[in-house]
C-alpha cells in the first residue's frame, strides 16, 4: 500500500509537469503567433488547451482518491490539497493564453502597429515563471519559489511601460487607438499569467515553510496573538 | 465525533458566507465610489479586504484540519475540497474589487467622461453572481447555480457593449482616451469577478451531480468513453 501511494503520488508529480509544460508551451506560441504574424499558431494553442483541460480533470480526480482512498499524512495530504489549487492556476493560465490568440487574431486583421519589444521581453519572462513555478512546487524549492515572486515586479513594471507607450500612440493618431487597445489587453493578460505563477510560488513557499506569505500582514497579526 | 464533524461543518458554512457576503459589499462599493465619485468608499474596501484574506487563511485551515482529523466520507470531502477552490475564487474576487478602486481613483482626479450607465448595470448583475454562487454552494441548489451560468453571457455582452461605446468617444477625443481607458479596464475587472462567480457555479453543479461541465467537451469524451 505504501509503494502504491509513492506510485500514485509520483504519477501526480508527472502529470503537473505535463500540465505546466503545456501551458508554458501556450503562452510561447500564443505570443509567437502575434509577434511572427502567424495565425496557424493559434490552432496549436487550442488544440493545448483541450489537452490541459483533460489533465485538468484527471488530476483533480486523482488528488480526491489520494485523499479519500490512502488517508495520507498531513505533508502529503497539504501537498495535494496544493496541486488541487494549482491545477486551477494552471487552467486559468491556459484561458489566458487562450485570451491572448482572441487579441491577436483581431491585431492580425490589420497592419502592425509597430515592432513589438517589450512585450516579447515579457511574455519570456512571464513564460519562465511559469516553468520555475512548477519546478519549485515539485522539489519543494523554496529559493526558485522565491526568484518566481521577485520576478513579478518585473513583469508589472513591464505592463506600465507597455501602457504608458501605447497611450502616447492613441494620444498622436486616432488610428492607432483599435491596435493600441488590442496590445495593452495581451499585456494584462500576460500580467494575469505572472500574477498565477506567483500564486503558485507562494504556495510553495507555504508548503515548504508552514508559512502563509499570501496575506502578510494577516499572518504577523496571527503570530504575534499565538 | 459526529456532532463535532457538524457543527465544524456547519462554521465553515457560515465562515464561507461571511467571506461571501464581504466580497459583495466589496464590489458594490468599488462602483459606487466610481459612480457618486467619492474616494472615501475606496478606504472601506480596503479594509474589508484585510478581513477577506483572513477569513481565506481560517477557512484554509479549517478544511485541512477537517479532512486530516475527521477523515470525511467522499460526499463531505467534496464539499470540502470545492470550499477549498472557492475561498480561492472569492479571493480573487476581492482582489478585483481593489483593481476596480486603483482605476477609481486614476478617474477621480479629472472631470467624468460621461454618466455611467452600463458599468453599474454591470456591477448590479455581478454582485448578484457573487451572492447567488455562495448560497447555491452552501444549500447546493443546482437550479441557482445555473442561473449564474447563464448571467455570465449577460455580463459579457455589457463588457462588449461598453467597449464598443468607449472606443467611439476615444476615436472622437483625444482627451477621452485616458479616462475611456481606465473605465474599459474597470469593465475587464467586473466580467473577471463574474468569471470567478460563474467558476463556483460551476462547481457546485460539479459537486451535486458529479458531472463535470467545466469542461464539457472533455467530459463527454469521457462519459462516451466510461
Amino acid at each position: 500500500m505504501e509503494r502504491h501511494f509513492d506510485e500514485e503520488l509520483n504519477s501526480l508529480k508527472e502529470q503537473l509537469l505535463m500540465m505546466g509544460g503545456l501551458v508554458e508551451a501556450m503562452v510561447n506560441q500564443a505570443i509567437k503567433a502575434l509577434v511572427v504574424r502567424d495565425a496557424s499558431l493559434v490552432e496549436e494553442v487550442i488544440k493545448k488547451e483541450e489537452e490541459v483541460n483533460k489533465l485538468h480533470l484527471n488530476i483533480d480526480e486523482l488528488c480526491l482518491q489520494l485523499i479519500a482512498l490512502r488517508q495520507p499524512l498531513a505533508i502529503d495530504l497539504r501537498f495535494i490539497l496544493a496541486s488541487s489549487r494549482i491545477i486551477s492556476d494552471m487552467e486559468r493560465m491556459g484561458d489566458l493564453a487562450i485570451n491572448i490568440t482572441e487579441n491577436t487574431l483581431e491585431l492580425l486583421k490589420v497592419p502592425p502597429l509597430k515592432p513589438l519589444i517589450d512585450l516579447p521581453r515579457m511574455a519570456e519572462i512571464t513564460q519562465k515563471m511559469v516553468k520555475d513555478c512548477l519546478e519549485a512546487f515539485i522539489r519543494k524549492d523554496t529559493l526558485l519559489a522565491q526568484t518566481v515572486i521577485d520576478k513579478d515586479d518585473e513583469v508589472d513594471g513591464l505592463k506600465d511601460q507597455i501602457f504608458r507607450e501605447l497611450l502616447t500612440y492613441m494620444l498622436a493618431d486616432a488610428g492607432a487607438i483599435k491596435r493600441a487597445l488590442e496590445l495593452i489587453l495581451v499585456s494584462r493578460h500576460l500580467e494575469r499569467i505572472a500574477d498565477h505563477a506567483t500564486n503558485v510560488a507562494e504556495d510553495v513557499i507555504f508548503l515548504v515553510k508552514g508559512k502563509d506569505i499570501r496575506h502578510p500582514r494577516v499572518y504577523e497579526e496571527r503570530s504575534h496573538t499565538a
